[in-house]
Formats: C-alpha cells, sequence, structure tokens
C-alpha cells in the first residue's frame, strides 16, 4: 500500500531530524574541540547544512504534502496529530522569513557580534550603536513578516518561535507579579543573610578532582555515560539528540560550585531531551516545548532540587572524598549559605536565582520598546542604568557593566530573554507539584536518588514532548494553571527561612 | 552579468564540499569522541548527509549545467577545464549506480561485517562465505555498470574509483617487477640482519610522554595545531578538510615506535590535504589525486623521511627528552635496526616495509579471480594459504590468521588493496627525484628541518591537486613515467646495507 500524504510527511521530518542532528555535532565541535583556526571552514559546513535543511523544510512537496494530510486529519490519532500541528508550525516559521532577508540578517548580526566585541573592549555603546540599528531594523522586519504569518503581533511572534504558546499577555501577567514581590523580598533576603554571612571556602581545586565529582554527581542524576558526555567550554551548554547527547561545563580553580552546578544545570536539559518520547524522537511532536520548558528543566535542577539543605546533605562526603576537604566551613550549613548567597549585581550572568529575574524584566521592557520604535537604540545606555537602578537600587557605572553585558541583541535574539524568568516560574510550580505527589522527595535527594524525581518528570513533562501547548501541559502536570505563585512562595520559603 | 553554466557549476560543488567536511566531521567524531550507545543515531546522520550528497551530485540541474560548460569548454584555462572534467567523472561515477543497488550493498555489506566478526571469534570462515558471497555478487553488479559508463573493464572500473587514470596493466607491470625481485631481497635482507639482531628495548611509556614525544615531531614536520588535531583511536586515520585537519594514533606503552609512527604516517596525509591547491580547496579539482597518491605522502612520511639514520639522529635527543631513557641500547645504531626489522609474518598488519607488498600482490591475484568467477568464495582459505606459502615462504595454519584476517572483502572493497602497494611506488621515486634536487635533505632532516622536503612537495605533488592524472603527474614531478626501479633502488640500498 502506498504511504499517507501524512506517512510520507513523517519521512521528510525523519531527514530534517537528522540534519538537525548533524548541524547539533558541527556545533558542539566548534565550541569544544575545533581548532581555533578553523572557523571559517565550520562557517561554510554549518551554512551549507542550515540552507539545505531550510530548502527541504520549504518544498513546494511538503506544502503539498501537509495540505493533503490536514485534509484528512480527522483521520488521525493525538499524536500524529499533534505532530502534523508541529510540522506545520514548524514550516510556516521557515518559509515566512524569505532567505534574501535572512541572508542580510546573518550579514548584519555577524557585523554587530564584531562590533560589539570592539565596544566592550573600548568600553563605549557608541561603537556598536549604528549597527545594532541596522539589526533591529532587520529584526522588526522579520517580526512582521513572522506575525502575519502566524496571526500574532510582532514582538508576540519572536517570542512563539522561542516558546511556542506564549504570549505578551501571559508574560506581562507573571511580570507583574513578580515586580510587586520582588523588590520588597531581595531587600528582607540581604537583611536576613547579612546576620549569617557564610565563612569563605579557600583552597586550590584541580579540574581532574572537579570532573570526578562532577561525574559522580552526574550519575546518581541519570546522566547516561554511554550515550552522552561531560566536557568543558567556554560556556556551560547542551548539544545533541536524545540518543548522544552532550553537556559541557567550566570549571572554576578556586570555587568548588560554579563547575559542578554548570553540569547539574546542564544535565537538567539533557534528562529533559533524553525522557522525550522514545517513538516520536525523529518527528517534530517529539521535540521539546521550546525554550522555557528547556529551561524550567536546568532550573529545577539547579535552583529547586541541587541549591537545597537536601543536596548539601549528599553533596558534604563526595566534597570531602574528591576534593579533599575539611573543616568547620565545610559544614552543612555553611556550605548552603554559600549556595544561597543573594547580592546585588550590575551583572546578569553574576545574578543569583533571587536577583535574577530583575535583570530579565529590565531587558523584556526595554527590547519591546525599542522594536517598537518608542525608545531610540542611541539612548539605550541611559534607559539601562535608570531602569535598573529603579528595579534594583543599583546603578552601572559604565557600558560594559550596563547595556554592553548582553550579546543576545547584536546577534538579533529579541524575545529570547523572558524565557529564562519563565523557565523558573514554570519550574517553581512543577516543583510544588512534584513535593506535593512525593512527600519522601528531600529525603530522596539526601541520599542521592533522583530516580524518583526524574519518573514524575517524565510521566508528566520529558515524556509529553510538544504534544501540548505549554499551558496545557502545566494544567495537566499540577493541575494549574501557570502562573507565579508556586514560585513565589517557594522563593520565600527559601530566603526568609533564617539560614 | 549572470554567472556561467561552469561558474554555476562551481556554486554547486562548493556546497557539496561543505557536505562532505561535515561527513568527515561525523565520522572522526564515531571513532574518537562518541559515546559507545550512540552508533545508531550517528548511522541515521550519516545515511542522511550521504543520500543528500548523492541527490544533489545527481540532480537534472547538474547534467544540464555540465553539458552547456562541456559546450562552451574550448574557452576556459587549464585550472578551470580540469576543474570541469573532475566534476563530470563525480557525477558520472554517482550515477552510475542505481540507488536500489547502493542499498542493496549497502545492507549486505552491513551483514558481512557483522559475520566476519562472528567468523573470527570462531576462527572459521565458513560463517562468513555464504554472506561475503552476496557481497561479491553485488560488487560484480557495481563493476560491470561502473565499466559501462567509464568505459573499462569491470575490475579497472573499481580501480579507477580509488586510482583514477591507474589501470590494472599499469598494476601487473609493476607487480611483475617487484615479484621478481621482492622474494630474494627479503632473503637477503633476513640474513644480513640475523648477523645485527637489536637489543630489546625495555620501559613503560605513558601515553602522556608518547603524545608530547608525537607533537614535538609532528610540528617539526609542520603539522599546523591551530587547523588540526592529534587524538587517539582503535586504528590511526586522517580526517577532516583542509582547514580542519584530524589525524589519530595509538599508542602501546611497550612500543616507543609504533604511535609515533602512525602519527607521523597519518601526517603524511595531512600535510598533503593541507598542501592542495588553496583556491581550488572547495573545488573537485583541488582535492587529492586519489589513494595511491595519499598513500604515497604517508609512506613518505613513515618510511622514506622517518625510518631512517638521519631521523634516528634527529629523534635520539627527543626520545631521552621525552620518555627519560638511557643505555646503550637507546644508540643511534641500535634503533635503526628497530625500525627497518623485516621478519616474515602471516598478518599483513604486522608486516614491514620490505614484506608488506607481498601481502599485497597476494590480496590483488586473489579479489580478481573472486570478482571474475574462478576461484569460488569457498575456496578462498585454501587459495590463500597456499598463495601465501608459494610468496613469502610462510604458511597460515588458521582462518584468522589468513583469509578472514582483513575486514576489507566484506565490506565491499575490491580494487582497494593495490593502492597501498602503488602508494609505495610512488613514494620510492618522488623520493629519489627530491633527493636528487636536494643532496642536502639527510642533513636537514637530522636538524628536524622538514621545510625542504615540505615545499618540494608542495610543488610538484600536493599543490597539482587533481589537475593531472598519476602519470602526468609524476613524469612532471620525476621526469619520469612511474615504475618500480625507483622503489626497488631504494629498498635494496636500505635493507642490504650491513646495519
Amino acid at each position: 500500500m502506498a504511504a499517507s500524504p501524512y506517512e510520507q510527511l513523517e519521512q521528510e521530518f525523519r531527514r530534517l531530524h537528522a540534519f538537525r542532528g548533524a548541524l547539533s555535532l558541527l556545533r558542539w565541535d566548534a565550541a569544544v574541540m575545533m581548532p581555533r583556526g578553523s572557523a571559517d571552514v565550520r562557517g561554510e559546513q554549518l551554512a551549507a547544512l542550515e540552507t539545505e535543511h531550510h530548502a527541504l523544510l520549504t518544498t513546494p512537496k511538503v506544502a503539498r504534502l501537509l495540505e493533503r494530510a490536514e485534509a484528512g486529519a480527522s483521520q488521525l490519532e493525538d499524536w500524529p496529530l499533534a505532530n502534523l500541528h508541529e510540522m506545520r508550525r514548524q514550516r510556516d516559521h521557515a518559509i515566512a522569513t524569505p532567505p534574501s532577508l535572512i541572508a542580510r540578517l546573518a550579514k548584519a548580526t555577524a557585523r554587530a557580534e564584531v562590533y560589539w566585541v570592539e565596544a566592550k573592549k573600548a568600553n563605549d555603546f557608541k561603537l556598536l550603536a549604528p549597527h545594532l540599528e541596522e539589526v533591529v531594523h532587520l529584526v522588526r522586519d522579520k517580526a512582521a513578516l513572522l506575525g502575519q504569518a502566524r496571526g500574532l503581533a510582532p514582538y508576540d511572534a519572536l517570542v512563539d518561535g522561542f516558546m511556542p504558546g506564549i504570549s505578551t499577555a501571559d508574560i506581562d501577567t507573571i511580570f507583574k507579579a513578580l515586580s510587586r514581590k520582588l523588590p520588597g523580598l531581595i531587600n528582607e533576603a540581604i537583611e536576613v543573610q547579612a546576620a549569617h554571612a557564610p565563612t569563605p571556602l579557600n583552597g586550590k581545586f584541580t579540574v581532574a578532582r572537579q570532573r570526578s565529582l562532577s561525574v559522580d554527581v552526574l550519575k546518581a542524576l541519570g546522566f547516561p555515560f554511554d550515550r552522552g558526555r561531560l566536557d568543558e567550554s567556554e560556556h556551560p551548554f547542551t548539544e545533541g539528540v536524545p540518543g548522544d547527547i552532550r553537556v559541557t561545563t567550566r570549571f572554576d580553580l578556586n570555587d568548588p560550585f560554579s563547575g559542578l552546578l554548570g553540569a547539574v544545570h546542564e544535565t537538567g536539559h539533557a534528562m529533559y531531551d533524553l525522557g522525550l518520547p522514545l517513538k516520536w524522537r525523529d518527528q517534530p511532536v517529539g521535540r521539546d516545548r521550546g525554550l522555557a520548558l528547556e529551561e524550567s528543566q536546568s532550573l529545577l535542577f539547579e535552583m529547586n532540587l541541587c541549591r537545597s539543605r537536601s543536596f548539601v546533605k549528599y553533596l558534604r562526603p563526595l566534597l570531602e572524598k574528591y576534593l579533599q576537604v575539611s573543616g568547620p566551613e565545610w559544614e552543612e550549613a555553611n556550605l548552603y549559605r554559600h549556595l544561597i548567597r543573594v547580592r546585588r549585581s550590575t551583572i546578569r550572568m553574576d545574578a543569583d536565582e533571587l536577583t535574577y529575574p530583575v535583570h530579565i524584566m529590565l531587558r523584556y521592557e526595554l527590547e519591546k520598546k525599542i522594536l517598537e520604535g518608542s525608545l531610540p537604540v542611541a539612548d539605550l545606555p541611559e534607559a539601562w542604568n535608570a531602569n535598573l537602578e529603579q528595579r534594583l537600587n543599583i546603578r552601572p557605572t559604565n557600558d560594559i557593566d550596563g547595556c554592553l553585558q548582553d550579546i543576545h541583541w547584536a546577534v538579533g535574539h529579541f524575545g529570547y530573554f523572558p524565557s529564562y524568568v519563565l523557565g523558573a516560574v514554570i519550574a517553581g510550580q512543577l516543583n510544588e507539584a512534584m513535593r506535593a505527589a512525593r512527600p519522601q522527595l528531600d529525603e530522596e535527594i539526601a541520599a542521592g536518588q533522583f530516580g524518583g524525581v526524574m519518573d514524575w518528570l517524565r510521566d508528566n513533562v520529558h515524556g509529553v514532548g510538544a504534544r501540548l501547548p505549554v499551558q496545557e501541559l502545566m494544567k495537566q502536570a499540577t493541575g494549574k494553571p501557570l502562573t507565579a505563585a508556586a514560585y513565589l512562595r517557594y522563593l520565600e520559603a527559601k530566603y526568609l527561612e533564617i539560614p
């Protein structure tokens, strides 16, 4: 019997999946293994494969098959129907932006990235401004076209590309709740902690020892080293496909935690990818449910599970074993104080769990204004500094510590930042539901047993793949729509407790 | 102005080149970095990219462009004309074998590979025989189709795929000359060496130390570590593209030479690839001139340059420095004896420079008979053992040491083996010409200065790319057509000298 239009589509997307896997490996290698001088060659390979991926996704054949499959959609079961929906989404996204605009954007962002580096060196935003202006102009065009194709407002269309099904209205509601509570909470937490400052952890911790420690912890979390790797790179990241997943971290010789928690954070991503529905592994519906869900898993691992008293119980003997440390400063109470330290910083990357959302809300507010044209690019430094001062009572004294600190806008990523906070909010709500379902969770973590956590996540989040919109997934997993309430309860309990 | 048909072809092949680079990285990673359990995923990625590469090469568009460009070929200069010729060759090769035959061959060889492993375990060729039979049957079909397309006899068409421009007649002439001389030469060499057996080199040489030694030597040879890597793998190999070249080796803790010389051998390949004409890097004419030329470069490096008295002069202080060895057995004379030791073995992979061609000539004779049908697959073990006994006066006592030792035929590689010896013969003739042009060569090698060698090779071999047929390249580089004469002179001088 001839394959149905839907089955033919599955075949096409299987091939696209293999392309995505190859692209992912090329990126991993570029960051972890590639010799310094080979960037030009790799750039050509990535461009060729991406172009071909785009061409395969946007052929008239795929368009025809989509139409025919959609005409017979009433015959399809749940999963294939959701798969067809995701195929349509991917194809519409790909076709919405003409290749000429993609090419111009690629050139403009490549140039802006160079000038971002120069501007940082010179501590002068003005060097970047005209190039960022050009990027903004092109991103605006892209957002308008995407919006038309998807029936969304321009900025919503960008957000939808990163977080399918999340709207500006969703973000606004959540950010409003956070803006009301966070400033007071930050003040109180800093006051509570001032009376219980942690004793410093001195020492030099070799990469080899930190690596062994991380491998042990990752194994306990369930990371499969026969189908994955842990390596080092400039910034931690996760690449690969569910059958070959690769996480990286960066070890700091003076800090026993940053390398380990970077690896744990990435393992949250990896476990999500590994838990995606096996049967749909090579299909659009078998993919993760966008950046906010991805970030929720890495944050759930790092923040909710591991920056906790019970994790410290599990970790302490491992620190003694692998780092060969001892002394009163390595007692549980002091270690925990290090893990939850709250400090105001002008730099997002240095921010702790509690102040981090503030940095994101600033960026969200400003990037919307830049795109709609109500904030001229040239006025960004002043707007940035004033906004941070108002939100966090701390003011950058130069551009490096202000609007030059992130590369995202220069490379054209608008609508991306909010996913960081949405991820934290989702993690907070999942965390509450998971703990209600597993009252023994803290004892399990203290014993280094993460199987129960993984089972719950697999059943309620990972195994759903992209079958449901985020909001629907959250209702099924937690019994409630997504709000900031659980996340705020979690932050209050954690940061107002006397340490 | 619109691009000419030839210019459009360049554009198409530029894309194919990027695909080849990506495929090469996927293979490198699979052998060096990939987690054990991820082979299935990688297999899907490789298949998807290979299929797409084949599809892009065989589109009607490329066929039309080739015809139009060939109609205007009289307008083209030397290099573009040769490039057009190579484009045609690649496309005709790709189109000659229908995808259905390729697919059947892929399945048959995958199965035969499994049974080859089983047969080796059980030391019983009969387990492999029926599966090898099937592979032979399909390779015969492929050879016939390729032969038709290229106007060549079937076996010649297979050889042409690995060594463009080399015919069975060329191979026969050369192998005849070798068969006449080698047996006597082997006997004499063993006799000469018997009176001067080397003193054993005892010790454990850590991977870290051997690696540092190899890196130092590779740097002297000119290997660019900012555009290449040295790693370890089960078997040494070279992958990558000229802008990102990766060699591997395998270190033996008890042998100070095998890891180093494996790396040097692969560096011969790498330096060839790196020396290919930069301007044509992403075009067919900018590629290497086939397997025989490739092998000539690795053998020239390993055998002619480095298994030499002058290289030992350079190497000895490095052995002292990196392996921290000393004593009379580490004197130059004794080290050199180790490097040129001749011993009869039933195993090709264990063979030395002098006996190696014998193993290849056996395979060449038998694979032609198998393909033409005059030697039934079932009779292979006896034919193999008898042939080796006649050629080398040594007889395998079981299948593992006989016809089961190589994987090549099981995976469908017929017409491949002769390139190993052709490579050695080419290296011998290049070596003679190079030494005539650079009388100071041995002093340079002893001083660890390889710049002169590289200049000569770049001018006469590497920089030619695929612009000339092998025979023509040899005439330009050495002033003579390719024969076995220089190679035999080299072997006699090296192996009949009192050590």
